[in-house]
């Protein structure tokens, strides 16, 4: 069975060991697949793996041995899973590598906003607060986020990680989702409209996918219908 | 009545009123007060503010009128309470005002350490984001939360919700205090002994008052039953 690898570098940059794959067929694994040069990749390979490499309608055309997609990630938009789909190809993703990582980092991200730490750290370090004539001592404006409204536009996995730190946080969220969770919802957690979740977020955090439907959401309308001051994060 | 704020600013820079307090009594506001004019500056007021303004025996003994200490912050360390009770004179501090933007910070501290953002934000905005031939990029090592262990020292008010975030983050959590609270006990939380905490801690943080017993907790001797690469906050 031949396997290509399209694009491994950034799963495993060299930390990693592809044997698992390897004890299944003949394996080749690129670092990284420019388009032009896709289809030559495939060739008559019958299991592909991609991480970001694109494989489109003009792909699954070419190369006809494909019986199998392995997205090496969690989104798919890579792949055309229509056209997969009506050949009888099994796509799969990787749902769930990333929910603490990618929850820990949006709430990095909403807390640099809010701290600027390592510029304070800077400061402080360069002897700023040393030098200041009060025991408080602060370089930007610090937000207080208990009592402020995280908005979270897709309320799957990570968005619901998401939304935990926050509350622990003292954040109420407003979440938007086309499939409602009952058992998440509390005093601090409700489902709203997205129109209800952009009037009145203070943060708004985006965890969808990219579908037609997603994207461009957060356009000039839709920025319009926010209130002042909102944050956004991707 | 007579009433004097020693050092005022860093509590109320210009956008609170003392209003309510001049509605007791002829109150005088200092900014600041160097330690050789506090005598002088308290003289024959009753009811004293201070926030870091030290309150020793001598100004005890020097200014007889006291009848009230008021701490306008967290830590008492600054007043001698042991002089003050032997005077009957009661000492009050603000045990709840910076509960949740404490923990806040301990956490955005912690997520500096792991994610570097603000200099990996420079970084992408410099283009090397951009420029990086894979949809990967980051330009220091990140450290994952989820599954690491976080040792609290002094398990307060402050040190109970800052738990509460690292344990939406996915932690575990070690406490250390003299006090053990039975319904915070869950899998994910346990009281240890210091030795234990400092032995099994990824991340140490330290949420307990300055007192005799505590200061220079963090000594040489201490340090040499940590774990490697430990993370110490305070």
């Amino acid at each position: 069975m031949k396997i290509v690898v399209l694009d491994g570098y950034a799963l495993n940059p060299g930390d990693l060991s592809w044997a698992g794959l390897e004890a299944l067929g003949e394996v080749v694994v690129y670092d990284r697949t420019p388009a032009d040069q896709t289809i030559e990749r495939v060739g008559d390979a019958e299991i592909v793996f991609t991480n970001k490499t694109v494989i489109n309608k003009e792909v699954f055309d070419a190369c006809s041995a494909i019986k199998f997609i392995g997205v090496l990630a969690t989104g798919y938009n890579v792949v055309d899973v229509s056209v997969a789909k009506g050949k009888g190809i099994p796509v799969t993703n990787i749902p769930t590598y990333g929910t603490a990582a990618v929850s820990q980092i949006t709430i990095a991200l909403l807390l640099e906003v809010c701290h600027h730490i390592g510029e304070h750290s800077k400061s402080v370090l360069n002897g700023d607060w040393a030098n200041c004539p009060d025991w408080c001592y602060w370089n930007s404006p610090l937000i207080e986020l208990a009592g402020k409204t995280l908005g979270i536009i897709g309320f799957g996995r990570i968005g619901q990680e998401t939304a935990k730190i926050a509350q622990a946080l003292g954040m109420r969220v407003l979440a938007f989702d086309s499939y409602e969770v009952e058992a998440l919802k509390s005093d601090t957690l409700q489902y709203v409209s997205l129109d209800e979740l952009l009037a009145k977020s203070d943060v708004i955090s985006l965890h969808c996918p990219l579908f037609e439907s997603t994207q461009g959401m957060i356009s000039k309308s839709n920025i319009a219908k926010m209130k002042d001051g909102v944050i956004i994060h991707r």
